[in-house]
């Protein structure tokens, strides 16, 4: 069996995806603007050898519940929310091989200053940089960025295919490797004739310029995607190198795993290449009842109220106005259902607002794995072996007493089973992921092309 | 006399001012990728209790010498250059007092992200941030985001008004003091009703939504502006709390502090609020001869070059084609003096291109105070006597040495004099500035009209 490779999934607000939880008396995810919270955490995932900490993030705020964001306010619901980017210096300065995930939102970031941004990330935390790409999905955040509204979900990935030309330009091609020369004797900081501008001028983009940043360890950060749609999919076929895959049953997301690395080796990209996690929710005590114990008291601070901010954000649909016990459209059902394919409707007729934000638990609409270090490593393997996945992304629960209970009890069990690292690897977060130790994009990736 | 306000000015790159220094064999500025370096540096600043470190930054490179970004390379004047902000964190975190100020480019940021990202550092830095508003004036940069040109001058300012009003209503309209409630009996984190949109539509920007950050202990970070031109000044004179103010001349920057405070108490600020600084550069010994001995070594590794690159930049005039011992003609040289004004001409008809080139030193066009503890404290208090400054901005020459030399030699002198504090006021970046300790935006400032 392949190793496990292992994130801790984040974001920079107070609640996350267990809408609620910050209520709980232990939580403090509330702590979410001090670094000390932040550097404690990435040392607690560094003691647990966990290969990445994932920062979500989302630029507008969840407003079609009730029309407005006063629910996601008083939930919490991812916000407020500050910039991930901003948390990784601090941690990257805490920790010696962690690596650190960010999203940033191709639709509203501008290329050239943002793939500098990234540099300066690589450089700093040498090398330890993965970029969840993102193109948003939210109304308000276009109305916040002064646009009239949100562009139609193909042609927001048709620019983000327009952006990543322009970064992969000026991460790829605008400084060789032998730029640098630092040459004190003559004077000589950088070799110009091996520093060259990039020239852009995309259907969305326009750039020409040298890359300010000289070429930092990965050059490209590892790529990170989500996308679920057939457009998606052939973003991260011809993009990630690891990609998310949601959903609750095994056999689907065997099937979007399969179907994602089938789409990249037509592309001529080594489908081994595409590494893919899943998100996970564990819940783990020394014992089983203990574990469930603790899930059900985690699951008294949850918010009904919060879960549906969340999933009217993501649905578009409006369930403030139907009542708790009103029986909620199939229509309506099937859009909810998309991404949660495996959670079990009472029966269309049965199927109320009450019985949809229970759905939405404490690991959101990804059932959690809830027992002994045993029982969770046992759920882990099978989705390994079963749906050939590489890894996981672990959500919070309570923070950060979910993160130790994991390094404590289930990384020495997976361990010993001989599915998870002792020691990290040298090297940056690509080297870490690759079996072949690879810092940069492999010679097949289309970034590659750029190359000098 | 006034207590001494200083903060040391550095940029995230090879060459800042002292363009060639980074040949000399001490010098560490080729560090500026290491986190370890910039916590170093973080540290000595806290030991000589700098109020700040103030970070430069340029979004473009310098491409008039030669009509190429050659000789910046070749020289590493300010290319390559990495992002300012994320320096930030990982200094905060190793200190407790030192705060830092950014230089970040209205034109070419969002401002609804920005003013995030601003709101974030101001949270994790616990109320340390700056922020020095740039319009950029570089055509390289203009072309690197896909503009055809600058726009004019006076335009730039005008979309920095609109900018700044963006980020008002965010940082200061949107959140009320009391909107957080993090209440966990009710499950209520903050209360929607004190919470309220922005709506901004104006001649260059709109937006839509709240604050993605809740407030910060500054909430508007502290503001600082270096525009020389009227339109310039009249800016500054509107929002800026602190002001660089360039020149070589008492009686030069003492009438520019008189005007941007005359100009500012029209608008009905109190002049006081305008805290002047102006750039200086020390290399200092025990002994005035070895400061000389010191500064004379130093200056042995300077690039003629990379000072010219610099003011090409600035200029717009391309020194290349012209040979070292032809003279410059007036219109030529007049374009340098604009800034330039004590800098001894030695005759226009005989000012060369290479006296232009040894116009600009380790200090830059700034002439440096060279001298032994207490001449370098004469010189510093006859700077705040004769012309009302507040402070000064301390640009490097050998990295970190001549912070070392700094904080061991001249603040203990200035301590002494009963000139500099010998410990931190408590609290924020904009409390310790100012004499009455107001962690926000004084109410005569134009951000607090949109305070609810």
């Amino acid at each position: 069996m392949k190793q496990i490779r292992l994130n801790a999934f984040d974001m920079s607000c107070v609640g996350h995806i267990g809408h609620g939880l910050w209520t709980h008396p232990r939580d403090q995810s509330w702590r979410y603007t001090d670094l000390d919270y932040w550097t404690g955490l990435a040392r607690t995932l560094e003691r647990g050898l966990f290969d990445g900490l994932f920062l979500a993030d989302v630029v507008g705020v969840y407003d079609v519940y009730g029309s407005s964001p006063e629910a996601a306010l008083r939930n919490a619901a991812q916000v407020p929310v500050n910039d991930p980017l901003l948390l990784v210096p601090a941690m990257a300065q805490a920790t010696q091989h962690l690596s650190f995930g960010v999203t940033c939102n191709v639709s509203y970031e501008q290329p050239y200053l943002f793939a500098r941004r990234m540099s300066t990330l690589d450089h700093l935390s040498r090398g330890r940089i993965a970029w969840n790409i993102v193109t948003g999905y939210l109304d308000s955040a276009a109305r916040a960025m002064g646009q009239p509204a949100l562009p139609a979900h193909d042609s927001r990935y048709d620019m983000a295919d327009d952006f990543m030309e322009v970064v992969y330009k000026l991460w790829e091609g605008s400084w060789q490797e032998d730029a640098v020369r630092r040459d004190r004797a003559s004077g000589i900081y950088a070799d110009p004739a091996r520093v060259h501008q990039i020239h852009h001028d995309g259907p969305h983009f326009k750039s020409q310029g040298v890359h300010l940043a000289e070429p930092s360890p990965q050059r490209t950060p590892v790529l990170y995607q989500a996308g679920s749609s057939a457009r998606g999919r052939a973003f991260a076929a011809q993009h990630a190198e690891c990609i998310f895959v949601a959903g609750n049953a095994k056999a689907t997301v065997a099937e979007t795993v399969r179907d994602v690395r089938a789409r990249a080796a037509a592309r001529g990209r080594d489908p081994a290449d595409i590494l893919a996690f899943i998100s996970a929710c564990v819940v783990v005590a020394p014992t089983e009842a203990e574990a469930r114990e603790k899930a059900a008291e985690y699951a008294r601070h949850r918010s009904l109220e919060g879960g549906l901010v969340h999933m009217a954000g993501g649905t578009g649909i409006d369930y403030a106005g139907i009542g708790w016990d009103e029986p909620i459209s199939t229509s309506q059902t099937n859009a909810m259902q998309s991404s949660l394919d495996s959670l079990t409707k009472k029966g269309t007729a049965a199927f109320t607002k009450r019985h949809l934000a229970e759905q939405y638990g404490i690991g959101g609409r990804t059932q959690p794995i809830i027992g002994d270090p045993g029982q969770v490593a046992d759920a882990m393997i099978a989705w390994m072996t079963e749906t050939d996945i590489d890894g996981f992304n672990l959500s919070r629960t309570v923070m950060p007493e979910c993160i130790e209970d994991f390094v404590d009890l289930v990384v020495p069990e997976l361990q010993a089973r001989g599915v998870y690292k002792r020691e990290y690897r040298p090297g940056s977060y690509r080297a870490k992921l690759r079996d072949d130790g690879l810092a940069r994009l492999p010679a097949s990736h289309p970034a590659a092309q750029y190359r000098r």
